[in-house]
């Protein structure tokens, strides 16, 4: 309870909280066109509990299938030693990959989501087959499209964070490097040359902040109220559909079924720059890169 | 061409500028409800030329039949010096008035725009009915609403800016007034006492900005650039529509008919404060306020 006046980028937190609840809505049933095209304008996600139960891949796909079907073809496979092919290195995996590489499988799926298609006026830019065990993790991130993940085989465990939580999100410089074998078959990392252009990276790891994990006990980071009241978590299992808006931050992990794979799909959408929201997120991002973010780093002593 | 590194407030507005141009689409028929939701949802207007052109109200309405219907009825009538009933004085007149005072006309409208009740889920919360001669001007302010405007007789001018115009606008805390006649039936200012509540009002008048007159001659102001590209300028003649989004600064002014009226309805549905529209507005309004559009109204050297 602070009666002091706030910074432009609390007061913003604060808003967007008091508009916005953690706890998304869950569907039991495909929404329409402009049902779907209302939580887009919002940007906000929401759940179809067994929205795609009824999907030949969710009936039919387990380990014995996918071999079968993918039988003779060779697929590219991340690995890393501790399971986060995602992060800060490169997403190379999320590539349109289901209508390519593993267009085989492509039959048991919709070639789009109608509700989507029909709504946002265009075929899915990309659709990515997500296949891994439960060391697979994908490090807080962002993409620029629409994004309705769809669950096959065991579960996902996301933890997102809207655009505005850029204050939070630690984007940091980086060259990008990738791990690759060396003569003992060991992983190691190779980072490109020194001239290579850095790009910007998420190096925030919500399941590793004392802000969200400590319960309030010990000295709170700054915002680690608005931290709390903005992180959605999301569990999907088999059948189950997610709409994760456009540059809506997460972080990914799973579980194993019965036979210890965990496998969704997901299409992407372009989204839509014109109109105010994505200059307005720029316009968070310049804030904070411009020192609005000062003291998110630091811990602060509570007085 | 400056090089220098920019205020992230100017840089919205260039963002804003190079992804949304100041013409806007002209519909020649209505769009469908997902189609409306598309523009809602990039806060962003339209036109439908003729959209209106069959209503009962554009075929029939002149001076003799308005008499004839509201005959016997007593009505408000906004009289000012120099026409400007809406300027920094009260908007009271925006107050359902359709479907209250002018209850008698209203049979011959439309109860709904359905386009816009279908997308957005909810009937008009008012319908206001605007009767005015080519002095009435309405100064520039915005509405906390998603407006459908119908021309029905005569013109309207619009001088339109978007919710990130908010640097431009001058808001200013004023007290209430109003004009009463005095005991020589000549009109005097009243004001409401010192201890009434001061409210944000507009009180930027773009036709009478230099850059937006003065065609780049002479000293430019702040952001002379970013105004004259984000202005969008609007004539609705009999029959047409304009989807006004919400929180769009408007100025109307308007030219008359043969019979020296003009008169418009407008239809007014609320607007959707969650998700992250309203609360990034409010950041672009708390910084402009805590010093960012420092510069705006003192006209800068050029160098
Ligand atoms: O499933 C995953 O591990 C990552 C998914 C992802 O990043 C995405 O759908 O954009
Ligand atoms: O028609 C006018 O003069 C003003 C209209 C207006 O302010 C509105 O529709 O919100």
């Amino acid at each position: 309870m602070d009666p002091a006046p706030q910074d432009p980028i609390t007061a913003l937190l604060q808003t967007y909280n008091s508009l916005n609840s953690p706890h998304i809505p869950v569907l039991t049933e495909e929404p329409s066109p402009l049902e779907f095209h209302r939580y887009v304008a919002l940007n906000r996600p929401f759940v179809v509990r067994g929205g795609a139960k009824d999907w030949e891949a969710c009936q039919d796909w387990n380990v014995a299938k996918l071999k079968e079907v993918m039988e003779g073809r060779s697929v590219n496979v991340a690995v890393t030693p501790l399971g986060n092919a995602d992060s800060p290195t490169s997403n190379a995996n999320e590539n349109d990959n289901l209508r390519n590489e593993y267009l085989p499988l492509s039959s048991a799926l919709p070639p789009s989501i109608p509700f989507a298609r029909i709504a946002l006026a265009e075929k899915p830019e990309a659709i990515n087959f997500w296949l891994g065990n439960s060391f697979s993790t994908t490090a807080l991130h962002k993409d620029p499209y629409q994004n309705i993940y769809v669950q096959i085989a065991g579960e996902k465990h996301f933890v997102l964070f809207p655009p505005i939580a850029f204050p939070f999100v630690k984007e940091r410089l980086l060259r990008s490097a990738v791990y690759e074998r060396d003569g003992e078959g060991e992983l190691v990392m190779r980072e490109e040359d020194e001239e290579a252009e850095k790009i910007p990276v998420t190096t925030w790891d919500p399941d590793a902040d004392p802000d969200l994990i400590e319960d309030g006990k010990g000295e709170e980071g700054r915002w680690a109220d608005e931290k709390r009241k903005m992180c959605v978590r999301v569990t999907l299992r088999k059948g189950d559909m997610l709409y994760l808006p456009a540059l809506w931050y997460h972080k990914v992990s799973q579980s194993c079924d019965e036979e210890g794979i965990c496998c969704a799909v997901n299409y992407w959408h372009d989204m839509e720059f014109s109109g105010s929201f994505y200059p307005l997120c720029n316009l968070v991002r310049d804030l904070v890169l411009a020192g609005a973010g000062k003291g998110n780093d630091e811990r602060e002593q509570k007085s």
